[in-house]
């Protein structure tokens, strides 16, 4: 089985049209761990306006805000934080994810073994 | 809380590109109930082309098919039906999605929880 297979991704749907999965909580921990949006979207891959766009779901979607921006600063482009309500997010849906990952392993495993073996290619050879 | 939420939706990445989740497990449940590709397609309101294509994929991409279509019959639609393979497939993938909302029940309610409560609207009040 290649390294680090198999992999979950867990989306949870917390209310009609609102969900959280992979994506938002890979933002978050990057806007955690960088203090800008624009950082954490590119560490993603993901465009500016898309990491602004989920950001904006995200603080209009939930009880309360998860992540506060200050205009300006040095390059202009202000700071980003997540809010202690955004941390608690962060932290609970880690924690579904790693309690999956864990508790369910063995099943994970017996799924895993099912998918075909990768054929030795000239890519993964090198 | 709306009735039903939190829902959770699993994917997992059995190997580099290969990928099981809640379409492809609805799928073949619905072959298994329906004994027809297309049927069980129409009733997860998914084209015949995609639902072809992704049993498709699940039998070139599994270790064994999981699907097999007898072809002609009444209507020369043939059947379809799931290869024990198959059975095994989606009943691993059914136990881990049940074990997950089982015993991740609290920590999903506590995050379901974070979500802004629906407001009362035309169409939910009806």
């Amino acid at each position: 089985m290649a390294d680090g297979f198999p992999k979950t991704r867990l989306r949870i749907v917390l209310a009609p049209g609102v969900a959280f999965g992979p994506g938002k909580a890979d933002l978050l921990q990057g806007i955690a761990e960088t203090g800008s949006i624009r950082a954490a979207g590119n560490r993603l891959r993901m465009s500016y306006k898309r990491a602004w766009s989920l950001v904006g779901d995200m603080n209009t979607q939930m009880a309360e805000p998860v992540v506060v921006t200050e205009k300006g600063g040095s390059g202009g482009g202000g700071g980003s934080r997540l809010t202690p309500f955004g941390e608690v997010l962060l932290t609970r849906f880690r924690k579904i994810e790693v309690r999956l990952v864990q508790e369910a392993a063995e099943d994970l495993a017996s799924l895993a073994a099912m998918a075909k073996p990768p054929l030795a290619t000239a890519e993964n050879a090198e």
